[in-house]
């Protein structure tokens, strides 16, 4: 019997503890986090916390979800409640999550950051408010002090290409605090002509390009300028997000007709046909700049939004209602990198469905799109959102080492809104080990740490460094 | 190396085996099994069986397909071959079905019914037969007798709104029975307007109800008036068999063109969409009556029936030749259940698909469907059928507890029309004790029975108990 | 901790290597490769090699694959650097591919055939190279001394309809080799009327026929002529591969139609309903063939081809560019094999999809078309190419072993295109010992030879040969 999530907490073999202790630790090995929603500003300006529930339940919709699950009343989540109350509803709720991955994250960030070591209940659910307050409420606990504290070396935040980075220019200036925080480029609302804001959003992507967007080519240039200006202040990699990635090619008059529909205000006329016609335009010329600039194009598809159209009306976007959605045709996606590769522009690639029946056949597309010189050009990325637990990344890595080369995977990201995260890096480096370490044991491998200390340590850092080209020295 | 199949089978480490036999063991710890298609009749009279033959091979078409699937000629499954020979024929198969559920099954029945610990094989099928036939002959061996034997103390079964639910009533007056055995309302042939014996349905309908269904609203009305009935006769819960959840929203004139056009036999001249409107109406419908009374709904999914003509005509329904199908659009089935929320009226609602690839989506979509003051107000339902297997109810669980809250889970239900069959719910009783104590051996869950307690006899009986509102003691 | 991939390889239990030694080795379990893509040529011809390179990297696709993901020029792959140079890139990123298939193929090749116990790396590569070449210029290991090495009684090739069959007839001829080297029937080219080069194909096909292809009832008339013919050469089984498995049923005239236009060299004109068609009624009709032959059928379907235009255009088919498609609709399938039993001539038949996720259906599918007096009529084939891995091979076993009954299976096939890899075989025997082995250790099954014996014997060996009716005595 193992100790409740002690040191070696889901480590089951000494191979795996020799492994973690030496290569995997964040201690040693430190973490860059290439994918998060937090905002840069709270970096900046170095927040300080009143409050547990403020850091856990302030923003966090998995967490919210799970409330919901359990009957809770919507006061005691986003509504007015006072914060401990909602914290009081959180613990109370904690025993029945048995094998969720929230479960383990939160016992985990109890644990690293606060030293509690006990399990969270209604019963203590008081005495672990006081416990974590006390310490949030220290220097060293502000947003700088748990990112230094969780030895993260550098952070790319979310952002969207009118944004002037303001706050990530501030922090570059900032002598003060040496980690690395850029931007990335996330252009989804310039590609979704059918939503409501489109017309507003052009707009303002004109004025701050410079370049009146009249036609397709216009947008184009419009947000090659922008690009230009991310590259200036350090980005090197894009996010896209769709509900599946499709390839319905067309003329460019005809792209230039639907984009002038949509201009007009007349979106509603345009067929499903013509909107997917428009997205796949827009995702070929944006590889394009992406592979010209040497960005890294990331793509998450396969999830369906704002599901619970009533809660939707009283909370808004991002606050948990989205799903999985298994319309994910692994023929149009091969038929996208096709329509790349035939320009030869196919960028640095990584593609995460929300569907994790789309592993294996992700797996086989990206053996297809693969480059000279450069190790895992196109990638499958980490286990994402639904999937991000001890078997959705489990699964994940069997499969990428089944049907591509472990050795070259980037690795873990947070995709997180919270500055207590990053133990989800020491959860993933945790399974990693484990999953070696069965493989070494089980004789399907070399016990040798020649061998092994550059897969671990390359998955856990190293790996990302290269692929992005980020600035840091590997280890 | 474990004996075969002994008390602690499947248990595989100290804690599952103190969890099983404190929380789980069927003879502490009741069942109730709230889906199955076992006739009431059969318990009013207290059926008393002949032999094995008649509960093992009698309507059991899994077993029947086993048979074919080994080359056994049709005689000896549904047709005029003595039951000896057909028992024989079983026995002789059973060693190659390793790792079969039914393989466990058979045996677990054997062992827990009659004490025999042995295989079933084709060399002792004949010592296995008498041993069986004469424990059935005596009384405590009746149908009435099994059930107790079982410690079941609730049954629906599963009824189609014209019924009369005679049985019912006198199991209800039968003062000698303790057993709940309550009606289920299984609406299908109301929805089928494409089937051929539509008309007669509905005719049947108008009668029983006193309404004459000649639209949609009457239609829903003289549902209405026998869901009544029902409930009035203890009804709290409606089973769906759906190819799969559609969506496709249609104004209620065409509702009604359509019904018209099915109730003058013009059926045929129904375009698919026109059929799929129809049956998104419906489905609407019911739901909201089913919120108004606070019946359950269930919704079984993802299943293609009667797929070989040929066997169909000679051996009818639901003799062994259906399938999975893969086409099971979550979209759909988000919007559907979005049409429910943007009316407030989301019934308790259990969510099974036959396509075990749903698992994760299903498990995403009920998180965005929650309702306030109750736990797991819509669930993913147990492992379901072809997916009724170590493996498949593993996943199940699995999936659950990574996606939504596992101490809510209502658990485990036969399906079954045998009265032989409860000890499934021991199977995945032992499978729900192994899997969390994995979790608490490996230090992911605390060792800890005052957390791990309500969570294994809530799952077992008490969450079934509260969920439904079923008219019993929690344990 | 086992010792790397030593005789005990994924052998975790004592049973699993008492069932492995006396069951499965295949130094004692001899070997029938029922589906592979070798040459006759090389066998009669009995070839010798030069250099490990010519074996392992002259036309392997799945090692050109993991060359290009590791970033390797593509001289280094199927272009002109000398062979060591392409060994010594081979060699540098075995490492780096932990947990893939390759990793332990290789390996098992090269200590099964050449006595190498270490781990293949670019330190090592010259002597690895050194020690492969010396042996392999020995006559013990040529085409036929490799074969022989193995312990191969039969090889099923893959050959054209219009294929003259001469390299088997030479080597039936050659009593010096007594292993059976038969042809199978891929009649691909003749489905496929959308192809460039149809029409060319059918000339072809007309000339060796003697048969004048007009219309739909000649085409089959001609290819029927060559079915004999390669009967007569000891053919007993087909194979098919199709995006995936169509049900569109057509008029006859419809179809005469189809083919008449394809015939005209207007196929580009033909709907992608209307090619359907065609493929439908041609499924339908070569298997009534086969049933009447008492062929065996297999379909590989679910594979997405050449979707790499840029590298096809270089490097033409089966060079690595293939993916696993995931719109495989089970519907379909039942219904085409719905379509042959209402004809009453379902063959024996063997579904393979490159979907993992079909796992499922297709075991529920098979259980609807089986016949009497054979065991296990209708198949799920071995776990195939992207998922012929560790994790894919347990998978398929255990979805079989749940869905239908796993003591029929026929077992594995190597699908390869080198005379190095029958250890594929071994590997998937291992994996077969081991799931066993767990079941017997768990209680699952009985501890008992009697039982496990024919099992593992008749899944390694027996199976293949009484399904297929080979002129081979079982063991």
């Amino acid at each position: 019997m193992k100790a409740f999530m002690d040191k070696d907490f889901l480590l089951n073999t000494d191979t795996a503890k020799r492994l973690y202790t030496s290569y995997a630790d964040m201690s040693k090995i430190p973490v860059v986090d290439y994918h998060c929603h937090i905002n840069p500003k709270e970096i900046y300006e170095d927040r300080q916390y009143d409050n547990i529930a403020q850091v856990w339940l302030g923003g966090d919709h998995y967490k919210w979800r799970q409330m919901r699950t359990n009957g809770i009343e919507e006061k005691y989540i986003t509504g007015d409640a006072d914060d401990f109350e909602k914290f009081q509803k959180w613990a109370e709720i904690m025993p029945a999550m048995i094998g969720n991955p929230l479960y383990q994250w939160s016992h985990l960030e109890l644990r690293y950051y606060f030293g509690f070591e006990g399990n969270l209940n209604g019963s203590n659910a008081k005495e672990v408010w006081d416990l974590c307050n006390a310490k949030l409420r220290t220097p060293e606990f502000s947003v700088r002090g748990l990112i230094k504290k969780s030895n993260v070396r550098l952070i790319c935040t979310t952002d969207d290409p009118v944004d002037d980075l303001i706050w990530h220019k501030k922090i570059k200036e900032d002598d003060s605090f040496d980690v690395k925080v850029l931007p990335a480029w996330r252009p989804d609302k310039a590609m979704n002509i059918e939503k409501p804001d489109f017309v507003q959003y052009i707009n303002k992507l004109s004025e701050v390009s410079g370049i009146q967007v009249k036609d397709f080519d216009s947008l184009m240039k419009a947000l090659s300028v922008r690009m230009d200006y991310f590259a200036e202040n350090g980005c090197v990699v894009s996010d896209h997000g769709l509900d599946y990635v499709m390839y319905a090619p067309a003329e460019k008059s005809e792209i230039d007709d639907i984009l002038k529909m949509a201009l007009d205000n007349n979106a509603g006329v345009l067929s499903k046909t013509d909107i997917m016609k428009f997205k796949t335009a827009f995702m070929v010329n944006v590889a394009k700049e992406y592979s010209k600039r040497n960005w890294v194009m990331q793509i998450h598809y396969g999830c369906k939004r704002d599901n619970n159209t009533y809660m939707y009306e009283k909370t808004g976007v991002d606050t948990g209602f989205d799903c999985i959605s298994n319309y994910t045709p692994a023929n149009e996606l091969a038929d996208y990198l096709d329509a790349l590769a035939r320009m030869d522009c196919v960028p640095k690639t990584i593609l995460y469905s929300l569907n994790p029946n789309d592993d294996a056949a992700i797996g086989t597309i990206i053996g297809c799109f693969q480059g000279e010189n450069i190790r895992g050009k196109v990638q499958q990325g980490s286990a994402w959102w639904f999937n991000d637990h001890f078997n959705g990344m489990t699964n994940q890595l069997k499969s990428f080492a089944s049907l591509s080369t472990l050795g070259n995977f980037v690795g873990m990201l947070t995709d997180s809104r919270s500055f207590l995260s990053y133990t989800r890096h020491d959860y993933f480096r945790r399974i990693l080990c484990r999953l070696i370490g069965e493989w070494v044991e089980n004789g399907e491998y070399p016990d040798d740490d020649t061998l092994l200390a550059p897969i671990v340590k390359g998955i856990a850092y190293n790996n990302v460094v290269e692929y992005f080209d980020f600035d840091l020295e590997t280890i």
